[in-house]
């Protein structure tokens, strides 16, 4: 519920005489550390709950009392931005996961699964957060599809968007991406602004500043996770905006962006992941992660742990949560201490659902899935499909050369290898060859490519996220693999797939839009371990190779890209030739 | 309106190409510092206004330009708690004085007007705020009658307020002054926190802390102004309370409050004045005069005018106002500097409503009583009305003694003067006769008792501004000349006077309610100090005469008060007999 959950005046009665002492609590955390977020202190209280909610804080006897030894009680702690695709996990998964690591709500942008399936992709998501151990609040994905130069799987226009403003877990309008779109006041990205005034809207504008800021800002949009600099966000601050600090699995912004919180202006701050694999959330943890880190920095506990719930909860108005205060819902992390911010205990409205860094709520698996489509539509294959005819013995020809670990990417220019006509891969100067499949409608529209970086030494790599709108992605030093590849993750519906000689070495099956796994989250980390130990078999040296596979599509970022339509040249964002004359 | 006013995709694009430099603005305020709250710092930079929105701020060229010269634009000042009928003025008569001290909006309790009127005294209010130079918020007044000792005008239930809550300048549940009914679960009282849960509710709980703190807050109770002393606000604002800090005309808590500011807890405070009398206000100011105090005292200024503004539209969740930022509502207030915090300019939406001090918007008058029925209704009186039948030739009786400038009263006991049987003034030892009646359903109802402080040599001083059920409330030396005063104000419709040897010697009619005049402020101001010169003439040598009488029937604070069903003891909270065995 995005409001106070209204009470009746029997719930009220029964607060009024818990918190007075004439009735028992039915839980009191007792000897614990409260972390008072309003009085900016740490207060040696108990907790008393009743019901789904906080009676008082002071003295008090429960039904049922627990020993909290100095342990320290925090207002849950809430991811203010993320996809939890990047996660690969469903969401009761992903869900069990991060209550563990003491966050009790997120606030998601459906981003990818929209993108291949539309409003059903949204409602998908909706549907599976149902009687999760944490609330999953939804943005409407305001940049459906993110390019005009890919083809995705949907299109999102405002009357599209339009019905889910009445969903109580809708909070507003997603990271408007489209940043340009509204400077140039281009009516689609306009209508969905209108639409979306009343309720958050965030956005999403790297590097932005000056008046165009002050166009993004005039224009509704309230939040920025894209600043890379303090400075960036300086001048996003005193534009207005709320900025969320992001610490995700490869954008880690948190640190350059913390010398500019200052007490007086720690209210403008959130913590967010934006994405984050099952890996990294499940060794190095989710908002916990990052409250260690700023409190490791030197940022008192009782600004951190605002951060972490206070104010993402104020920013999105969900007036129920974020501090731990009478007459709150009683969602709260209990952290061992501030230098591991190990959760010892997690409530979700009274209920305990995580404890000593394991989910203990029952999540209901099986249904998630109920009424997806198959969402791998491809044409039939032929290995001829993948062939680059040359258009002269020794051609010269574009190469997408890969920055580890960054979404973006080179532009160079090599002499092809030719063979038979056709430009082949040449391992021994690190060229692939790179093919992007429309998968959405079988239109069979192949964008082809060659691209420096990944190392191989045979085989292929193969993947269906592949942002934003997640195509098949293949990469391969023979066709024969990249067919058997596409093959594979048709098969599999989805996912990451690595082959050599005609042979899958490993895979990791995503039938969830072809984003998302079935599987429980361990066994997601472990295939995922298995893939890219798979791809470093057949030569590849990077240390997230799927990420760097996952990002050869989005033409927004980086020098030259590849969608089904062909090469990308970024800097003018249109289609450009492979070879040169 | 309480949200962002929706804007039409059409304002919009016109607020983004002013902002993005494409299209020039209405208005620059240029070679401003702008006081911005959000990055905690006064930035030189030029504010574009287009139509009655801030585009951006930065380096622009307008319509019309308006040179500032280093002065300071703040976002315009809002008080967060004000029973405007305190100040004896019509709403836009109110409004025009507040507005030259640069007051924008001002979220009233119409408790006063609503234990005359009820329900139409609220529609009063709400009707004649429209067209104000600034915005008038309702917050529900929640306890009507404040008392069942004293019979007021109305009494409003749930039920009566629940249609007032899609008005869109209701914001909640006025100060719920009835704690001791929260914390014992009244009926009545939860069935109004049930009724506002989703709304802001005020509080108002003098002195209340521990469990009994934590049983009105869990019950939904969000702020208190009502803190004397920094330990009860710390307590308070521990508790998740937000601490509205009042300086009115008498009560005066700020400086014992702002000790507690710290940066990191400065966004849980706001201003407010709660009763501010129109020569305090004219003469001193409003929110202005806090800013200044507070400035002095060395609070940096973009804090205060944090807690004068900006945490205000946050708490009562107006988002469009409360920060000179872009998309926000040009409504401004320009300061000289933060020694005088003299308001140079006021502009609201966009409009400029005050220029040097002087509200400059034509406010529009005569309209404002229509529909208003004549309050005073009483019976017709006799001399004899007035007499109090000794018991014996001596009695003992209880007098009730003032505390000068305090709201509380002494209980003493005294011999009675005795004339032919009936106890009688004596200014020889400082004792007045004092009457209330009662004066919504012309019940006949007198209350009468003995007054000690107000130094009266002659004549009498009558008020039908009487905290809470405001029935007419008259001390005199003579029972001739009480009689007269109280025949002047049924004349009047209501309001203060003096007389003396049956002639009146000053007065000043409140016609609306028989609280407010329907004169422009400095002929209030004027007849103000007229009826208190008047009151020094006949002996009183208190400051404010006036204020004193209008308190001696508010039985919940004080020994010894007086209201229509005779004396009553304010510890016992129960009807006492004037008369000591």
């Amino acid at each position: 519920m995005k409001e106070t959950s209204p009470r009746s005046s029997a719930e009220l009665m029964q607060l009024v005489n818990v918190a007075a002492g004439r009735e028992p609590a039915d839980l009191v955390l007792k000897g614990g550390r409260v972390v008072n977020v309003h009085a900016g202190e740490i207060c040696e209280v108990d907790v008393a709950i009743t019901g789904n909610r906080i009676a008082g804080l002071g003295s008090y006897h429960g039904k049922e009392n627990v020993q909290l030894k100095g342990q320290y009680v925090c207002p849950g702690f809430i991811d203010a931005h993320v996809h939890i695709e990047s996660s690969m996990l469903s969401v009761p998964e992903f869900a069990a996961v991060v209550a563990a690591h003491g966050t009790t709500a997120v606030v998601a942008d459906p981003h990818e699964i929209a993108n291949v399936m539309g409003t059903e992709g949204i409602r998908y998501i909706l549907r599976s957060s149902k009687y999760s151990p944490i609330n999953v609040y939804l943005m409407l994905s305001s940049c459906v599809p993110a390019s005009h130069l890919e083809s995705a799987g949907a299109e999102l226009r405002a009357s599209d968007l339009k019905p889910f403003l009445s969903d109580p877990w809708v909070l507003g309008l997603a990271e408007v991406m489209n940043y340009p779109g509204v400077i140039r006041c281009e009516p689609e990205v306009m209508e969905k602004l209108e639409l979306c005034q009343a309720t958050v809207i965030d956005g999403h504008a790297p590097g932005l500043g000056g008046p165009e800021l002050m166009a993004y800002v005039a224009a509704g949009v309230r939040s920025d996770h894209e600043c890379t600099t303090w400075e960036e966000a300086a001048e996003k601050l005193a534009a207005g905006m709320y900025i969320m600090m992001r610490e995700g699995s490869v954008a880690r912004n948190m640190e350059d962006l913390l010398r500019l919180v200052k007490p007086e202006t720690a209210h403008r701050f959130m913590f967010a992941t934006d994405d984050k694999h099952v890996d990294d959330l499940i060794q190095e943890g989710q908002i916990d992660y990052m409250v260690k880190r700023a409190v490791a920095t030197g940022m008192p506990p009782t600004l951190a742990v605002q951060l972490a719930s206070t104010n993402a909860a104020r920013y999105f108005e969900l007036r129920s949560v974020g501090a731990v205060a009478p007459g709150r819902l009683a969602t709260l992390t209990v952290l061992e201490n501030f230098e591991t911010c190990h959760a010892t205990r997690v409530y979700k409205e009274g209920e305990l659902v995580a404890a000593e860094g394991k989910c203990i709520k029952k999540v209901p698996a099986g249904e998630a899935t109920t009424g997806l489509r198959s969402t791998i539509n491809i044409q039939w294959l032929e290995p001829d499909d993948f062939a680059i005819r040359a258009p002269s013995p020794a051609p010269r020809a574009r190469v997408i050369t890969i920055v580890p670990d960054q979404l973006h990417t080179a532009h160079v220019v090599e002499e092809a290898r030719v063979e038979k006509g056709c430009v082949c891969a040449d391992p021994s100067r690190d060229i692939c060859k790179l093919a992007l499949l429309e998968r959405h409608q079988a239109s069979g529209r192949i964008g082809l490519g060659l691209v420096r970086g990944f190392g191989l030494q045979g085989g292929a790599l193969a993947s269906s996220v592949a942002h934003d709108a997640h195509n098949l992605t293949i990469v391969g030093t023979n066709d024969a693999d990249m067919l058997a590849a596409a093959v594979r993750l048709v098969k599999i519906r989805g996912g990451l797939c690595v082959v050599r000689d005609g042979k899958v070495l490993a895979d990791l099956p995503l039938p969830i839009g072809g984003l998302m796994s079935e599987a429980p989250a361990s066994e997601v980390a472990e295939q995922l371990g298995r893939v890219r130990q798979a791809a470093r078999q057949i030569g590849c040296q990077l240390k997230r190779p799927f990420m760097s596979l996952s990002f050869l599509s989005l033409s927004v970022i980086g020098s030259l890209k590849v969608t089904d339509h062909g090469l990308v040249d970024g800097a003018e964002f249109k289609l450009i030739d492979l070879f040169v004359d």
